[in-house]
């Protein structure tokens, strides 16, 4: 094959960032010349389409260990990342020009070539648009799928409480909880994003934790019968309140704790009660989904169902353009987004 | 029947603790008349022999929530407890005089009256000292063992790390994991218990945590390799040190956290470092064994082979006389306790 240039932006690691707001300090936006045309053999140039943006992915800048299993990202190369692709050029037998690929190790650049073995086909004429395929179908609505059923095991009846619930895992965890015939409750930074999952999303209640001073109270007020599986998005002083409303055999499946990924671990808020998983019953339990990928077929299928069905609202934010990368994942942090958070590469 | 007076010496409650040791301004052991004689049908008068001693005792004296199921003692009235007595008078078909048994709800008392079904046989014959139902075979050794192989779910060769080692359940779990091909660790707080444990109860290795200044240095050096299970009786600091060293898919059963009882909650230590739980898709689960009483023969049984097998030490500590309650029991708390804790009613 023949040479074959583009231009191609990438995010370049410059520096880890322990604490606080990644800035251009720690990212750049860097542009050099990918050469797409002589691919090795079964290797694929892939133009990114859509690339996802989540807490996880500030966990690989820290350049320390944070409590995720996040490789860190050596510095001055671009790092690496997933997304939706569209095949520019392939030397692979599997994948032909035009074929739209979900890609775990995409770069986060404009254009990437990869081994064709870590992508994988979507079926872009199921009719389901391509950015579902990182939020609902992809890690998102996994995480809500896995932390609902399979670590928190929630019950017809069962009083559920989610947090970051307007996020990009509680959107999907709060309605695949009602579907399951729960109560449930949700706690959001912003009234509009209160409003959204009452009026929208079919949340029983919800609540706007910035504007409550006292979580205990506030917990006190919308789960009188207690909470059987609260799922934690944020950690810090909601698990310690929650803790105090827990009943016997509650179930605490914790994706991530957005409230804790900007600072180092010492500095975090210390949990004081867990004595209460003692006299509860109850059981925290931490879960990646890499795990649990047996089930991924069974979760699609699932979801799809739903999307066809109508019972599954979505929701995103979505920035257009790589260059909105530093904002859309600072704004993750500050909780301005409601949804799933995507990037939408020009 | 006719009337039989007894005096009967009883520990009567005065006031709630809700932190630090427990004093006469609480507690008061006050003589009281019972008559033994005439009994209430299906009724038994029992003389104590034996009273267990342990951390949970504390618990019921607090006058609020600390996180465990106790039922609060009421006020002016004696503690109701658990140990072995022997059947003084019985006006029930199923017991006759001489029966030892063991009563869930004897009094904190010399001499209790309790209907039968409340109280269990004990087979004085078996060749077991009575003091082990409270022991190796009561709720210390079937907490160890409900930890260790249905909440912990050890499995040979893993690395175990047990806190408290050298009290009522360390000891028993501890053996219990060895049996099962464990690699185990323990800590306890003097040297006679750390040698204790390395010494006799068979502890790959032990370290006296008040001589270790940094806990996370003393875990690293212990577990080169991680620790898969976690049996946590302590909380507090040694709990996030150990968050800071669990392996891939860890386990942390926790039975009880001695070193959190004696304050309130908000007063005690946070652990702030939770978020390794989900890097490290690990579970936290808090355990009662209530739950697990359908195991009990189960347990019972194996526990009386390794007995009888020699596989299994027992260690107490006994203290003669009913007066002893208060030196005893915050004994435990003081850590200056090894094996399992009792009084010896004279």
């Amino acid at each position: 094959m023949d040479r074959e240039e583009v231009r191609s932006r990438g995010w370049v690691l410059k520096a880890y960032a322990p604490r606080g707001n990644l800035t251009s300090e720690h990212l750049e936006l860097r542009e050099t010349i990918l050469d797409v045309g002589s691919l090795p053999e079964n290797h694929v140039a892939v133009k990114a389409l859509w690339i996802s943006v989540e807490p996880y992915l500030r966990a690989k800048m820290y350049g320390r260990d944070v409590g995720l299993c996040a490789t860190q990202c050596p510095l001055n190369q671009v790092v690496k990342w997933y997304g939706i692709g569209e095949v520019l050029r392939s030397n692979s037998p599997i994948y032909g020009n035009g074929d739209i690929v979900l890609n775990p190790f995409l770069s986060l650049s404009e254009y990437s070539v990869a081994p064709a073995e870590i992508i994988h086909k979507v079926d872009s004429d199921a009719g389901i648009p391509l950015h579902e395929y990182l939020g609902t179908l992809g890690i998102a609505g996994f995480s809500a799928w896995v932390g609902v059923n399979e670590v928190g095991q929630v019950k017809a009846g069962e009083n559920v409480f989610i947090s970051a619930a307007a996020g990009g895992v509680g959107i999907i965890a709060g309605q695949l909880a009602k579907i399951k015939g729960c109560r449930v409750i949700g706690s959001a930074g912003t009234d509009e994003k209160v409003k959204l999952l009452k009026e929208e999303l079919g949340y029983d209640d919800a609540f706007n934790y910035k504007k409550e001073k006292d979580f205990d109270a506030a917990l006190s007020k919308y789960f009188p019968d207690g909470i059987d599986v609260y799922l934690d998005n944020v950690g810090g002083k909601m698990l310690e309140a929650v803790l105090n409303h827990i009943n016997n055999g509650a179930r605490i499946p914790i994706s991530g704790m957005v409230s804790q990924y900007t600072q180092v671990w010492t500095e975090r808020d210390g949990v004081r009660n867990l004595l209460n998983l003692v006299g509860k019953e109850a059981k925290m339990q931490g879960f990646l989904i890499r795990s649990y990928l047996h089930l991924l077929p069974v979760f699609t299928a699932e979801m799809i169902g739903y999307m066809k069905q109508g019972k599954l609202k979505t929701k995103h934010k979505i920035y257009e353009g790589i260059e909105y990368l530093l904002e859309s994942l600072n704004a993750i942090f500050s909780g301005i987004n409601t949804g799933k958070v995507a990037i939408k590469v020009l």
